[in-house]
Formats: C-alpha cells, structure tokens, sequence
C-alpha cells in the first residue's frame, strides 16, 4: 500500500490526542467525579456533531464541546458555573498527546502529513501550538470551513478537494470507528487506531488496517 | 394547546414500546449480560441510525438492529449464532408496552392517533399486532418509505405530509431526547416523554412540555 499513499492524514480527538486527559482538571472541580463527566462529555460531543448535522442546525464544534460539557454535568449532578465550564473548555487546548505521536511524527520524510478535523480552527490551532507539532503538518483541515461535520461524504470530500490528490492515494487514520466508517465509505484507505480494542464496528465497511497504536505508520513514513 | 391539535402522533421504541424488555430472554440465552447487552444493542442501534444517515448508506431499521446486536454480543464476548441471534430479533416483534399505554389509548375520542417510527414496516406492523393495539392508530407512519432516518427535516416532513396537518397542529410524542430535539427543530408541538429522568439535551431546542410517562395525554384525548 505505502507506495501510493501521497498523503497521512490524523483525526486529532481520540486519535493524536487524549481527551480523556481533561480527567484530572475536572476531578480537581469535581472530586470523584471526572471520569464519569469526561466520558459523558464525550459521548455527547459525538452524538451532539450528529444531531446537529442530521436536523441543518450546525453549529461549530467549540459551541458542541461546551454544551456538551454542560449535558454532562447536568446528568451528573454538578453545578454548572462559568468559572468551572470555562476551565474545563480550556483544557481542550491543552489536551495530551498519546504517547507515541511525536516518536512517529519526527519519522517523517518528504512526505504530506495533515490534520482533518470536526474541530473548529479556534480549537485545533491553539491545540497543535500548545502540544508544539504544528511543524510536522502541511494542511491543518477543518470542518467548519463547510459547515458538514464528519462522516458525511461531503465532509471527506472537503479534505481531499484541500489535498488535491486522488482519494485512494490519502491514508485516513482515526482512533473513532464512526470515522474511520465514513472515510471507508467515502473511499480514502484507512487505518484504525483501535486505542480501545474493541470490534470492528457492523457496518460492512471494514477498515483497511486495524493497529493498536500510531506506531506501525513509523515503518510507512521510513520507507 | 390541546385545543389547536389534530394529530397525536408516537414514537415507538422506548415511547410505546420498552425495548429493554429484551433483556430476559438475553438473560436466558446469555445468563447475567441481559443487561448489558441491552443497553449497547440500543445505543448501537440508534448510532447506526445516525450514521447511516450521514455516510448516506441507508438500510433499513431490521439490518441496522441486527447489525447493533452483533456488535453489542461481541463487544461483550458473547458467541454470535444465528439462532440466538434469531431469537433476540424476534424479540422485537414481542416487546413489552410500558404499563400506561393502553389505559391511554383507549381514552381516544375521535381523534387521529399515528405512529411514527424509524422501524421498517416489516418490524412495526407486527409489534403492534402483537400488543393489540394496531386498530387504536390511523396512521402507521415508517421513514423507510423515504428512506430517511429520524431526525432529518425529510423524515418529519414525510410524517406531516402523510398526516396531511399543518405542522403546529401535530403534537409528537418521543422519550428520545434526540428525536424530540428534531421534530422540535422541524417545528411539531411536542412532549418528551422523560423515562429516564434525564436533562433536557443542550441543543436550544427545548420541548414543548415534559412528562414522565404519558399519562398526561388522557387529560388531552378526552377532553
């Protein structure tokens, strides 16, 4: 396959960093409790990026995130004040990188690296810069310059029109089985960052390559 | 508001129906993971929904519940065998009303009722000849006539159309805060029906009323 990939592309959320990291800020406000509010939080960002996607009612990932944020809370039983939202909010620019992803980065050649997000660019280019990777990418790709969130076709379409490769030629990784779905669909060859271990998900559009970790790209991008 | 309403029109799963009342032949085919199995089969088959919406990959509502019950057995390492697998799908066919539905039902005066649903008419028709309560609806209304999933503006408008109201004059009635959320965005009346006391969904579409059960509607249908 390497041989005619022209482009590597990363979701970032779940992919190239942990958004699960923003556990201990919020179990700092919330003692006990920030587990269960970041998986929540997640969760609802997701379905949230759907709904909003499938009713015509788009609105930015930032504003998704913060709502989000606020269902979560709701359902756990937290105040929901301005100081606590607004530093939890902030720790989505300072989120981790997985532990691999500079190792791997810095393995790359000549080749094109890009970043492809639902993300809006107010969050995505604080977060790179905070996490200094900014360097390694060519294109930072995000949604909300179209207004369609993945895994709509015209959202993958948006990223490739920006590429200006064929499809077949971009290597899709994400660590989210909807997305990976969605690229499959669309046509980009994929790899499944399966973070989680857990099953394919049962859609008939089987990822091309499933790996536990970003750490078999190293070998692609030495080649 | 009752006075301006013509149509009550029903969610189904998890409205009239408790899709969780799948979980005790769960329990007798796989002895302690009734629930669990349950509850992913439900999320996965309303994530399913969604995105084979976005990804513009229709299939019907059957396949995307057997495909959400494969994943779900395998997410929590169960054997899939196609009888088991028979068996639960066949299950439904036969789900439990929640206890209320009937008493309210039969209050209808000469108003239309309808169903609305996401299930194909494969599914529907015998779940409601099943329960017995077929001949209280005028209207079996399924997206799978337009192929449209729920809650897209098309699936809402199909209802309305098939009604043949104005859109103000319909009342819909979901325990789905997503499916609320959109008939609400297309601009129907309507009631969430709050099982699960669970917060209203941050999407600045707040329901029109919030009932715990759908009791409420008696007062309504005979007045």
């Amino acid at each position: 396959m390497q041989s005619t990939i022209k482009a590597f592309v990363f979701d970032v959320y779940g992919t190239l960093f942990d958004v699960h990291s923003i556990q201990q800020v919020a179990n700092e406000i919330f003692p006990g409790k920030g587990t269960e509010i970041s998986q929540t939080w997640r969760q609802k960002q997701i379905e949230y990026s759907f709904l909003r996607q499938l009713m015509g009612q788009y609105k930015s990932f930032k504003q998704v995130t913060k709502d989000a944020l606020v269902y979560s809370l709701t359902l756990h039983d937290q105040k929901v004040d301005d100081e606590s939202v607004k530093r939890l909010i902030d720790q989505y620019l300072h989120l981790d990188l997985y532990p691999e992803v500079i190792d791997v980065l810095t393995t790359k050649g000549d080749q094109k690296l890009a970043v492809f997000s639902n993300g809006s660019r107010d969050m995505l280019e604080p977060l790179l810069d905070n996490a200094k990777v900014n360097s390694f990418f060519d294109h930072i790709i995000s949604v909300d310059d179209i207004k369609n969130y993945k895994p709509t076709p015209a959202s993958y379409m948006h990223a490739l029109n920006h590429l200006g490769f064929n499809r077949e030629e971009v290597l899709f990784m994400s660590s989210n089985g909807w997305d990976i779905t969605g690229a499959k669909s669309f046509g980009f060859h994929t790899a499944w960052i399966n973070r989680g271990q857990l099953p394919v998900e049962v859609l008939q559009l089987h990822p091309d390559n499933e790996w536990e970790s970003l750490v078999p790209l190293k070998e692609m991008l030495t080649a």
